[in-house]
């Protein structure tokens, strides 16, 4: 393969260690895609007659074909996708295969099917978002303005609904999307026809190459082509973002449906049971979602420092890319998957969720805000009054709207029993109807544009 | 504080773990900005009058000059900026004071102030990665013919022009750009307003302070307000990605710099010496630089733990995200100025390029395609016959182009003399014309598109 | 400083860069002990003369008394904290302080201050693990017998014991403190003297130093000795680890504190309130502690990415461990501080941790043992038994234990009366007395056995 | 298998995302291990009988050796390798296989078997990084005196030997060594019979497992003995700072052998060529035992992140252990034999590395000693007349022992001829005799301590 100058073979563990065909042949479709490009393209430019052209193509078209129904044998020796392939072609369609490599290198065809996979990749995390962004908009929908306790350090802080906690996670996927959109954006350049590292002196067709894979144009530096990995890397940032947010929801269904919340009841298909303990239900999934966090963050780290101080261009070590980064995608196609199923078959349960709300004085800083929008008074002075109430409250184990008129003038004489209107916890939420608030308008508003943008 | 329902005072830990002024005292501008701004827009709608509004803002413009000149008292016990800055606005215009914070929560203080900050610092970033980019140019120009060798695994491959290879960076530094323009686009949405996290009952125009601030609009959800950090997030991933370009620059430095190498000659303004061995010139700055990666994956990878798993809205765990944010970009910020300086000053030395540009056979490649093109075989026959040909001159001790047509042509008969028009360095550099491609003529062609660009 | 061979002064941002005297002046202690053991060994090798080592060691410690008392002044042009007090040296002594850097090199320098830094360190930490570990004992003891719902998956399995919860902390950090202990005793040996990176012509004695310093031994090879950072290393994978745990313990006591868990109350003293909403007691103090993970695992990941790569002996590239270590261990510093002041000060909630642990059927797995145990029947068997028994409660709305001896028997006719002697909480718990089980009676015999070891 | 309560069957998105046995069957031989442990011990206390007893060994072994021929049938409905085995056991003798799952659960057996796996793999990489010791030991012996330029920052500091430079790595992966051995010894205790996580009524004797399973004794506490990852992590650190040390000499590898420097030969069995560039010989080895850092702190970084924050006990985030420690297992297995084959078969080249050595006045610092030692010239002095005289031979274009004396006299009159015989490469490579320097004398004495105890 290296032209002859080596004497001795590679060492068993040498071949171990180089050979990557156990992973990159998962580019096989890539890599035919881009070599039916380049013979398609060689043959355009007149570098190859259109006899070899139609061979190379044709018996790319079988070797494909062979590979999806499981009838290419993949050899190690061969070292990797790019090798085995050629090593078919020219099995199939003899001296013709050897021009399929003209005016290009391994260099750029590895970079080629590895771009094109990711792009397919993300491409393809698009949808599972937008498709986990309607299950979340279909729950919010439903429970828009069921009640439930909204949290800051995981206490009781202010009333909120079931339909506008969602909607947060609609929001926050949706910068996920947008995020893997512009990453698909930037890395949508084409490395083919950089051969191994400074370009060719036969005449090929860049341009031409570029659009039969889809790319927007060709990369425009040939050393750059072949050494850059950013667009994985960035794509490997998207998908560690991603799983944070998931991971996040999946912490609030664990939390929801253990015993003394009991918020939600997630379904039989996306719970498991106990080998010993029979009366378990399990939310395995929301936990196995949460866990992707660890490969997520372990695949992006592990190719920043891959690549740490690299020179340019082709270094051996870029080769451990393709499974650090086919986990971390594989990880969050799985866990996409399982939170928009559990999303959308899990059950809430109203009444938990609205004792819970009540509970924790939730309505205090509806108590200060109507002192300082009906009497007037500083924020920081109805701070103190309020804080004073639910003293009083807590003191006679009851809830704000169980004090009596006498004893809140006790605290504050210029109360009136108008007090009353605000303190329960669905005044509360209809009341917030700032632009992004709780109220049940403003989510109504919230859901019907985004089920508008998602259709 | 906190209404008077805590009896006993925090632990003395609890004060040196729980407060932030040390490190958000940094966000004293966009606090006072984020206050004025929700003055001004209370003061609009009538939810305060307007003698208030402009005690207010005269208060908060003495404060901001106070912290400017270094004249203001930061109190570990107001435990960070917004407080402090509200207990200082108190003394200075008493009671009006108390009207600042009606409708919002420090919540939506933090989220705001956060987020002017790294929206400010990612746009100063884009400006020296652009200062940088016009520095590379210039090299890139001033040496755009200039040989040197191309190296795959820091072996000699191919002959490229110092122009092509500063280019790659040029190209990379471009997408680390526009990374960031991407990220600033996707932040640029106010938080201001979600108060605590669930809107308010006051009357407030979150369109009148996102646009006051400078933001595109307002959050569409006021728990996603207060909860969100991808923007963080994000940022760091950008930073982390142009650690890593910026780190492979440091490393071909430090090689070429090296006495084997000796390619290039820090300036004395980028260099150190030794204070045991006088005779040092050392490439510190690029070794600095190259560190810095370490910073970058570092404070993503802190981020990325820091956030996983935590439930809406705010949870204190986050009050740990800006020390950990000030560091990556503080640490960029002197990175890019860095390479930036040694960029500018660093002398090429075009005969030890040259000279390593001619050996390792580098143009063996040109043998092999001009075998191809000329003679029409197939290209994996042509590389064995260079292959035989580089073991002839490596046998011999001599270059290729010193063997003689007649030991050529013992190896494949069909060679002619024409095959030395080819196999000189110079003729393989101009003769790779491709799109992208190393040869002058196109590398010229990049030059002249990034000047217009970046005018 | 370097021989006045560089023509040009560095550039300002090459000064803010390279220098590091405000991250490193924090070991000044270890750089004046470290100078005043080369000093006196160097005059007993009569390398210096006794005038000059008086002279050399008085102005140290005049220099370190004025450190200690802030009135020394650093200077940023001087670079680092070697340069600072060798100037200062030579200012208050004049030419001796000369006769100091004989036979070592900054570089040994930095390499026995940081090593001996992270050594004490390292020792502060096992102080503070084993006050922790005090703590929970203490608490376990006090609550040995207090029922609560053991979790898997976060829901109701087997009840537990407070205790027995508690000691599985103990074991935890014990397994920290080993950590930090073998640590210590893998970098207790001597760098100095390892000079520049060759060692030296000069008569010194190695011993001597590595034994005034407090090391055990000098290192074997002065190459390593300059170039080596895997103690520091190995220091931030035990603060991660540490700080994991940690974060669990955390995690556990935000989730106890909940309202709908109320397990635990947190003091005053260590929870905070809300600006805005006065009825919250937030566990904050939990909150940073699990948020102290992101800078632990920031800083290993950091120092792992900072010496990839990095060819023997020195690189500038190391000055940045620093500053990262000094982050992960001040953070851990604050951690266990505040971990154990929320340990010591909070109370159990003995009826909420009942009435859960009787809750989601959790002596199940008592019914199946008995079914094995006493019945003799297979394990497979009896669990599907207990399914239909727990299925039989559920339907009926009732505990296990609620169940008639009929209703057991309609499922499987073996069962007896004696059955109800296993169902109840306490029978579980107390029945559980296999080595390392939550019986009471083994956790006081964990508890005693902890007791005399920590004492 | 969850007690029928269960009415829909699991998603098929979650019986992906569920089960592991694609992973964890590679924990069959520890699983059958452990429960022929366990099946021995049930009979020895009497909780079955030996006649079943036998049944399930006799089992277990036919199994195992199933397992080894590849004639198991692993099915992904039965999720994990525990159920397979013991789906395929009660296949085998019937009711006895449902009586070996009395007083444990699988809880214990995944920390059991887990636990086994990484300490026996622990142990495999012990062998072989004493392998990669002796095989740097041995060239160090063969190569004890060739001189070698010292670097920092990559510039030539001080010649020093190719025997002293590898020796830095023999210390370096003892430490290696050490850290495993530590790792091995805290992980050495048995978590069989915590059962489920709260241990067992049964009489069961864990002395008697723990000691069968090769344990030093059982852990202490079943809560911990089934929530503790931390070993994992620890071996993952470990590996880590190993696969780090390996990236540094990866490092020079590959700087050695590039065409500039040629200081060192791969052999063919550890290098590659190029498909296109038929003159290239690429330290692919080195390069690719570089990249496993990327793997390594990949690895670490996602077992720290999944394990953050997880209540006790069991989690279902804990799943994704074993794929992540394995790979770091596997990727340090090929990078320690990789390296000890390059290392092994790499060849010196004498004269490249004697000239580099002589260049960039590495004897400067020989210079200054001398002018300290025998001219009793204060330190600092010595510098700057050190300093002129490299400044002096430099621009003379000449080595600084190719100055006159007369010359070297008007930088600093005192000087005499004696000052030549300490200038050349040899002399100043002996000179540096102090413990750990690089004068033969002292790096022999180092290779002969290491191979008395490593023999």
């Amino acid at each position: 393969m290296w032209g002859g100058r080596f004497s001795a073979k590679p060492d068993s563990i040498m071949t171990s260690i180089n050979a990557s065909i156990n992973v990159d042949k998962r580019l096989a479709e890539e890599d035919v895609a881009g070599s039916i490009a380049h013979a398609k393209m060689l043959c355009e430019q007149g570098i190859i007659n259109e006899v070899d052209c139609d061979d190379i193509v044709e018996g790319l078209d079988k070797i494909i074909n062979e590979i999806r129904h499981d009838k290419f044998h993949f050899s190690v020796e061969l070292e990797d996708i790019h090798m085995n392939i050629e090593a078919r072609l020219k099995k199939l369609i003899g001296g013709a295969a050897g021009r399929l490599h003209t005016a290009r290198s391994r260099n750029d065809q590895v970079a080629t099917d590895f771009r094109l996979w990711v792009k397919a990749s993300c491409t393809a995390r698009l949808d599972q978002i937008e498709t986990l962004m309607k299950a979340l908009l279909s729950q919010a929908e439903t429970h828009v303005d069921w009640v439930m306790p909204g949290f800051t350090h995981l206490q009781t802080a202010q009333p909120v609904t079931v339909g506008h906690h969602l909607m947060a996670y609609v929001e926050m996927f949706s910068r996920d999307f947008s995020r893997f959109a512009d990453a698909i954006h930037r890395m949508d350049e084409c490395p083919l026809g950089a051969a191994a590292l400074a370009g060719t002196g036969f005449n090929i067709d860049r341009e031409m190459t570029a659009e039969a894979l889809g790319f927007d144009h060709p990369m425009a530096n040939s050393l750059d082509a072949v050494s850059a990995r950013d667009y994985a890397i960035e794509s490997l940032s998207s998908i560690a973002i991603c799983a944070q947010h998931l991971s996040r929801l999946a912490e609030e269904l664990v939390i929801w449906s253990s015993s003394p919340f009991s918020f939600v009841r997630m379904s039989d298909a996306w719970s498991t049971g106990s080998s010993i303990m029979p009366q378990k239900r399990n939310p395995d999934a929301a936990e196995l979602v949460r866990a992707k966090t660890g490969r997520a963050n372990g695949s992006l780290i592990a190719m920043l420092t891959l690549m740490k101080g690299l020179p340019l261009a082709y270094s051996k070590d870029m080769q451990d890319d393709k499974q650090i980064t086919f986990e971390a995608f594989d990880s969050l196609d799985l866990s996409l998957q399982a939170m928009t199923g559990m999303i959308e078959t899990m059950t809430f349960n109203k009444e938990n969720l609205a004792k819970a709300a009540s509970g924790g004085f939730s309505t205090a800083t509806d108590l200060a805000d109507w002192l300082v929008r009906d009497l007037n008074i500083p924020f920081r002075e109805a701070h103190h009054i309020t804080g004073a109430s639910v003293k009083a409250a807590e003191e006679k184990g009851v809830q704000l709207w169980d004090l009596s008129l006498e004893e809140l003038q006790a605290i504050e004489p210029r109360i009136t029993n108008d007090v009353f209107d605000i303190l329960s916890v669905d005044a509360s939420v209809a009341s917030r109807q700032s632009y992004g608030g709780t109220a049940p308008v403003r989510v109504r508003e919230q859901i019907a544009s985004w089920k508008e943008r998602l259709l």
